[in-house]
């Protein structure tokens, strides 16, 4: 029997978080994979020039960064520093080689302080104004598509579960996410799917064959949807085939739209933070054998 | 400072969860509510005969019974106790008086044994496949709407958060329940907005709209949306103002409506359970006053 297909497969450094990225891009390319997702922190840690000279060494080509973002400011100095954050991210993007910058847009000022941002006043008019910390999404996005647009980026809205819609992102269905990018060149603003956070979404399919139609999907990220829901709800994400996503429906309309490109397996979860890196990477390519490669 | 007018405030049972039937009537009344949610395990223990005695006499009247549905089994037997529990349940909101069934649709097979039903291999094809699940929610209901249209009920459709997507409703958004409601008549199939499970949704505005001009809207339910996620994801619901709920925007979308019925609170929370049930309904007034009815 000949062995699975690894060529697509790219790991995201999150979901091996006690790796430096030194040993992530070791173990990784030890495992054979040519991919890899790169988180900022782990480019923070090692110093830019650093991590690009690391990633190139290991033989591995980036998959993606995540993540820009979190443009729902409502302060001018939030703005500013949202636009110099996001405006490094896009520098850090290009360094390292790839196109695709995930951008996580933000949630409402309200819940800013439960992330690490500033206290507002959730009766200050506004804190709790979903609409109104979209629209100011949509402001900073044209701001930045020309500073991406110099650096040959691509900035790539991540639509989340709607139980983050408060602390992260008032961006929750791949439709409003090509809703978003609509005024923008395909090459410079395109969406992702992940599968933990789109999996419910009733119009699934058809925004999946309109990302592909409009030229705007830009990766595909594959990990499961746990029950019950972890304490921290951030890690209720697992090994595909533990939770509840269909991932054989959902690879097949991902297929469909033509995407060939790598898919990132993105895993926020505690148990397997605290399991050994070349355990994690293992388990991850057997899952991805078992329930995403057949439905590419 | 004449008091607030809270002849359209509805306080289901579930928010007083350790008070009995005969208690929450009396603590209602005493309260100077006129209105009253009920959920069917408070009749199950009182006995139907004797709940309807005990909600006339204190005057009341039932804004809803929670709840019907769990309707996605995929065996034979699954789907004849279903049709059977939700009969039962017609025939309790018509004896309670009340027309409108809130009616949640259920989950995933694959999640059934998380909510106390039957376990199924997840292996088992089908088994995580939500739209064969919301097909088989309009097969029942097509079952149903005869029984409902007999007694003069409502079965009313509740999109739940997409958190409860696997294991307790596939139905997620209001959009989503109105094309359900399509093929039946407008007084036998309506929705529900509950502002825990809608606020997130960038179509709500259009779908309360929509709710209104199709006749459809049976019940406005409020509660707020509150972070961290609870360790059991169910209790996350909070008292109006504790979380993230713009109340304001979304009541004048409902007042826009034309919607005039009652307004009924359904929190659950365990510090909530945990405090007298008189001091419960006092903030569940004053929030009500503060946070709802200015924009109703």
């Amino acid at each position: 029997m000949s062995s699975p297909d690894f060529s697509r497969l790219s790991i995201n450094t999150a979901t091996t978080k006690s790796l430096t990225l030194q040993e992530a891009v070791r173990v990784y390319a030890d495992a054979g994979l040519q991919h890899i997702g790169v988180w900022r922190d782990r480019v923070a840690e090692a110093g830019l020039d650093n991590a690009v000279r690391l990633v190139r060494e290991a033989g591995l080509e980036v998959s993606s960064l995540c993540r820009g973002g979190f443009l729902t400011a409502a302060d001018a100095d939030g703005q500013q520093r949202a636009l110099a954050d996001n405006t490094a991210a896009i520098r850090e993007a290009a360094a390292l080689g790839t196109r695709e910058l995930i951008m996580v847009v933000g949630g409402l000022p309200a819940a800013s302080a439960l992330i690490g941002g500033p206290a507002v006043d959730p009766s200050v008019p506004g804190a709790k104004d979903v609409a109104a910390a979209r629209r100011r999404v949509a402001d900073r996005l044209a701001e930045l598509v020309p500073v991406a647009q110099q650096y040959g980026v691509r900035l790539v809205l991540e639509p989340l579960h709607p139980m983050y819609a408060a602390d992260r992102a008032v961006l929750s269905t791949l439709g409003q996410a090509l809703d978003l990018a609509e005024p923008f060149p395909s090459d410079t603003v395109g969406v992702v799917v992940d599968t933990f956070h789109v999996w419910w979404d009733p119009a699934l399919e058809a925004s999946i064959a309109r990302a592909g139609s409009e030229d705007r999907l830009a990766s595909y990220q594959v990990c499961d949807f746990n029950l019950p829901i972890a304490a921290d709800a951030l890690l209720s994400r697992g090994y595909m085939g533990d939770g509840f996503v269909d991932f054989a429906t959902i690879g097949r309309w991902v297929a469909q739209t033509g995407y060939v490109g790598p898919v990132e397996v993105e895993i926020f979860n505690q148990a397997i933070w605290d399991s050994p890196g070349a355990d994690v990477v293992g388990t991850v390519k057997s899952r991805w054998a078992q329930h995403v490669l057949p439905h590419l």
